[in-house]
């Protein structure tokens, strides 16, 4: 420090402040060329989050490694199996070229879609519907399209990690209204969301079934979110790829069943959850706004298409046998209840009782749930066995919100599903940091 | 309420010309509020490009319903029949569940690919791969991780015209250098390179061999590349799908094979052309720079996998019979013999010898390629035949660059060739802009 201040000194008495910035600035520049020399990489990608859930995969894999037993409860693959209707369909290919499929996907599969969603009173038309590699590539498409740079939209959290990560790649902003445990994740009141709207509000973002909560939007809630809709010209994002996951008897409400709001709505939607295909990548954004359908078919375009055979396998899941579909829905039915009944019966432990998806929100007598996630795989067995959660923390924005919650899947069978509730209530009477 | 006040304050002062400009504002969005209740969509939305293919499909459409058979010249989607064992893979899967794959892809398939490269005195671990949805998606994560807003990549034209569709997605800019038809296409000259280096510069990118000239780099070339890319400390972005397909017995020169800027290297490919699987939707990233590989996986995670089924048929597709692959070589040869002698025997028409891939770029007699390729589909027609081409203005960001080019493919049985041939010749006797 002291040389550094003698130089300074010297410098001072021969040069004014600018040159020897100047200097200095030439200094650091020759330094990084010679040592320095990679390219560096985007701010967007250093931003971009990383899965709290794949920060523990190795853990997890070392876990196993030493014999124990992972109960993944942190996964949002079930384990049902695929329709038959759909591994037909992939063994029947009888085309000899796997040829690129339209942008937009392949019509006889827009065509069955838009006659499942009649079965739910959505109605769209197949010009509505564009095909996307997932889900995850309608919501990216949709910010794309709708949100430049510095353009908010607030979403009610916890939520999807991923819808961050999407936002992240627009340059948008998420504005996050939390909801809370205690109030077993209802929709946070109109003046919440009012306090985050500004200028640059470009719209609503809402997951209905809800993953992570499993919460199910009631008709005054879908309506007020209609009101604001409106009311500062937004667009409605809606997620509904859990809705044929609704226990309660309670409806389910598209956004699409909203009045007069019709060209504000873009739904995202996959094939993935419902029919047990997650691998073969096929969702599909639906809207009726011209200017956005417009906008999403050049990043189709740019992309060339959908996956060719993961479309015929959806075409073929849409006509599912009822029996398939029945019994996949009293199963978890069956599921849900040994849950959330197990979880509320551990001392400490509290979960609502979730309405929808697979998933619930569990709040532990816990320090901090990363810990807590980490410790399970890293230093804790019973009986050889332990399980996997995922952290609640991914499903926030902002920080120290939901620090001893947790999402747990039920996409395990019943009688795992006990074993990994009692690994859990030995866990948390072990657990060092528990509070 | 404002806007009520500041009208009080107009009369009160007497105002200048900036406080008259700042009502007039205010009474607009005022307005906009009233007649425009839709929210707008991205300007990214606006400037991504429409593929001028694309805007000729109509015509086409309506071309074949007027009963005239139309000659595709125009595609990128090779008309050779899948390898077998491919579609047996699919015939054959087993699985019960079709679940997510590994956000890098399956791990067997990316030991196959890392084999795959080997042919090629490619040298890469399965570590360094990341398979994508098709090779646009490794395009895609590679810009968004490596570029941020206003960042510059220098791309030689004519260049297929996606990458321009990806560079606005990451907000990135290209600059062009600009390769000639009368110098063959060859790499423009260093110090067109250099002109183009700003301090936002973050790489180059280049096709080998090249979509949409046919051209195949040479040694000499590529080593000029490489020492741009140490002297500026570039990232060199390189698609390479097109590999298989270099017909002169000159070497193809992987970026890959550059000394000393192995860590400088994002390369692109895809299964798409070489086994004729364009529709499984495979492609993948390979690059040993551990920053970039880092942030790609983020962009990966976010969009959970890439296709399974694609990842199965891709896998068996590396063990394709070298019969096969001869096959479609001497195939394409001939092809390639029969197109461009006949182009070059059609009067004032100019092909240079394409070295490599399945395109060429011509030039016509013509004044305007896109106008005389939508006439082509609109009026003319020869014997209830015409020909669809590709207006060469969609691989050039400059405007009035090969204003009178074409990309023609040779995705055709030659007779289909020498029939298509013959059409445009007559085409381009009755054109009214012929120059």
């Amino acid at each position: 420090m002291q040389t550094f201040a003698l130089l300074f000194y010297f410098f001072e008495k021969c040069c004014n402040i600018f040159e020897i910035e100047l200097i200095l600035w030439c200094f650091c520049s020759k330094f990084a060329k010679i040592f320095f020399v990679m390219p560096t990489t985007s701010e967007r990608g250093k931003l971009m989050p990383q899965s709290p859930i794949r920060k523990l995969v190795p853990l997890a894999d070392k876990a196993k490694e030493r014999g124990i037993k992972v109960y993944h409860l942190n996964i949002g693959q079930p384990d049902l199996l695929t329709p038959k209707v759909a591994l037909d369909a992939i063994h029947n290919i009888d085309r000899k070229i796997l040829e690129y499929s339209p942008s937009d996907g392949i019509k006889s599969l827009r065509v069955k879609l838009a006659e499942y969603y009649k079965r739910f009173k959505i109605d769209v038309t197949p010009q509505d519907i564009i095909v996307t590699s997932g889900g995850s590539e309608a919501v990216n498409f949709a910010f794309m399209s709708c949100l430049d740079p510095g353009d908010e939209i607030i979403v009610p959290e916890p939520a999807y990690a991923n819808y961050t990560a999407f936002a992240i790649s627009a340059g948008a902003v998420i504005r996050p209204v939390v909801s809370t445990i205690e109030e077993g994740f209802s929709l946070p009141k109109v003046e919440k969301f009012e306090e985050q709207i500004t200028q640059r509000t470009k719209g609503i973002l809402i997951c209905n079934p809800n993953n992570p909560t499993g919460y199910l939007y009631t008709r005054k809630e879908m309506n007020m979110i209609r009101d604001l809709v409106k009311k500062y010209d937004l667009y409605l994002f809606s997620d509904e790829v859990y809705r044929e996951f609704c226990y309660t008897g309670a409806p389910y409400i598209s956004a699409f069943h909203l009045n007069g709001i019709e060209d504000n709505v873009v739904l995202f939607d996959s094939v993935s959850k419902r029919y047990s295909e997650c691998g073969i990548r096929v969702g599909a954004l639906v809207t009726k706004n011209k200017a956005v359908k417009e906008s999403v078919m050049k990043f189709c375009q740019a992309r060339l298409s959908p996956p060719l055979i993961g479309q015929i396998a959806a075409e073929a899941s849409v006509d599912t046998p009822a029996d398939y579909m029945l019994e996949m829905y009293n199963e978890y039915v069956e599921r849900r209840k040994c849950l959330i009944d197990g979880l509320n019966r551990i001392p400490g432990v509290y979960s609502p009782v979730p309405m929808g998806a697979f998933y619930t929100v569990a709040k532990l007598p816990i320090d901090d749930s990363d810990k807590f996630c980490a410790w399970l795989l890293d230093e804790f067995e019973y009986e050889g066995q332990t399980v996997m959660l995922a952290p609640a923390s991914g499903f926030y924005t902002m920080n120290n919100v939901g620090r001893n919650e947790v999402r747990v899947a039920y996409v395990l069978e019943k009688e795992e599903l006990k074993k990994a509730l009692t690994v859990l209530e030995k866990a948390l009477e072990a657990y060092p940091g528990r509070k």
